[in-house]
């Protein structure tokens, strides 16, 4: 089944189009899960736990998570197996996953690269549950280097997401360079359309399985992105603690409120940082976790329902 | 001791301003180590024990290896594991490694990238010689991705080689966007000479620990690129296997023939191909290794000597 139908389907059975991202901070994990030991394996497993806890608690709630590379590459190879093992048991409680992993590099690099990352595992002590739905990719190497990526999304009804524009304003002097009816990111818009346009790649619903990040800035120029990729799923960083709202998001959305996935990580997993330990009273870490994604959830219903 | 300062005396120590990079492909490695199960850590132990040779048969010619994770993570955590052991390894062997990582997010995340693949281990089971003395990065998320790898590489003696131009010609859409006296690789480059000309920034040598990696095009724009980027020492793919030359590599050098360091992959690592088994007699694939590296190391050195 193509990515684009598989989403809008999960999508619809939460009716919210959203996903919470797991970057685990092991400074911001809740005590009783912090490391046991100063090593890196120790980390590798304090991150999983929690991650495993965000995961059951927001299973309810959202049809996705969004599993970020870099927290888990900090404790190396240990922490690389946990975010497989996490993609994992995602998988078990339903949910899509979308690994966060921005790798980008020439042909014959990103060959390797989705391989290990995309690809259905050739290897017998790998199973196929570990591998993502889709990944994050930065497209800055060409068509070249999102092709391997796209060909193995095709064959195995999983996606892409390429970057068109983050969230962070840090970025905006490579982002917007050019002119500003002629911006660089309004020019890879224009590739990734042009990337995933091809009828092979569009599912059912019409949308690709060739994908955008694009973090919302002013409403004028995210609705001319919107414009110029029609048929691309998007993936949509910034909401709540990097500062977006909903209502912001709203561009993003097509008509209908379908073709984007707005994502919160920090506002939803560390939700239990707002009550203090004495006050949460017993409570669990995780019903701070699920409610906040409740919240999330309900808010980008309200919000796609009037798109 | 300053990155550039340490990269020069170890360029200096065998005359030869050249690094060989590590791509492991399993179909393509010596039938003695092809791996013995179709599993992924046999596929890992595969390739660090191809590594481990190659390192071996380089390091009397050349002052640094590249290690590219890509191909590693194309055997998961099993193959993570096997780059940061290379890379303890070819620090062993005296050699400065370059991890080949081409790492770029938002600032909060790169943070963690920083953490994982440059930064001195902050755990006990982790030992400070697994991390590379330098690594390669996408700058396309603009100062605040690249400025947490910089901040470690200026405290720890390492560097960064962020992404100005890449060998692959399916990226020229994409580098080659504005016009051709301001493409978009220019800008890059402007804002990596800004972004590492701070003085404390610069070694004893007056290059910088914040690098570019550039591939050779026409002799023109190479010499403009270098011209903006004068106290930047550069990465230089695309000799050997991706076609360019000695010659063409000139124009990356400064004036005195320092500035630059040339890789070479496939063309070094699979030399043993170009001749067959039979052929090679009972001699081992290392010898090719070895005598096609000392070959590239005598090229570039000439090449530099001209410049």
């Amino acid at each position: 089944m193509h990515f684009a139908d598989r989403l809008l389907s999960a999508i619809e059975s939460k009716s919210a189009p959203v996903v919470v991202g797991i970057d685990p901070l092991l400074e911001r994990l809740p005590s009783e899960i912090q490391p046991k030991s100063s090593t890196a394996s120790a980390a590798a497993l304090a991150m999983e736990t929690f991650g495993r806890g965000v995961i059951d608690a927001v299973a309810p709630h959202v049809p996705a998570v969004k599993v970020n590379s870099a927290f888990f590459e900090a404790a190396y190879e240990h922490g690389v197996g946990a975010y497989f093992r996490l993609i994992e048991y995602a998988h078990e409680r339903g949910l899509l996953v979308i690994g966060d992993i921005k790798r980008g590099d020439i042909g014959s690099t990103a060959k390797l690269y989705a391989r290990g990352h995309l690809a259905t595992p050739a290897f017998d002590d790998v199973r196929v549950e570990r591998m993502p739905d889709a990944v994050t990719l930065a497209g800055y190497l060409g068509q070249s280097a999102v092709q391997p990526f796209v060909d193995i999304a095709r064959e195995t009804g999983r996606g892409v997401y390429v970057l068109v524009r983050p969230s962070d304003p840090g970025a905006d002097r490579v982002h917007e360079f050019g002119s500003p009816d002629a911006p660089f990111y309004g020019h890879m818009a224009a590739l990734i359309d042009e990337w995933g346009s091809s009828p092979e790649w569009i599912g059912e619903c019409e949308l690709s399985c060739v994908g955008a990040v694009v973090a919302p800035k002013d409403e004028r120029s995210t609705r001319a992105l919107r414009g110029r990729m029609p048929r691309t799923p998007w993936l949509v960083p910034g909401y709540g603690a990097q500062g977006a709202t909903g209502a912001a998001c709203a561009a993003c959305f097509l008509p209908g409120g379908t073709g984007a996935l707005v994502n919160a990580s920090r506002s939803v997993i560390y939700a239990y940082e707002d009550t203090s330990e004495s006050q949460r009273g017993g409570e669990r870490w995780q019903t701070y976790v699920g409610a906040a994604a409740r919240r999330f959830a309900d808010e980008l219903r309200t919000v796609a329902a009037h798109c």
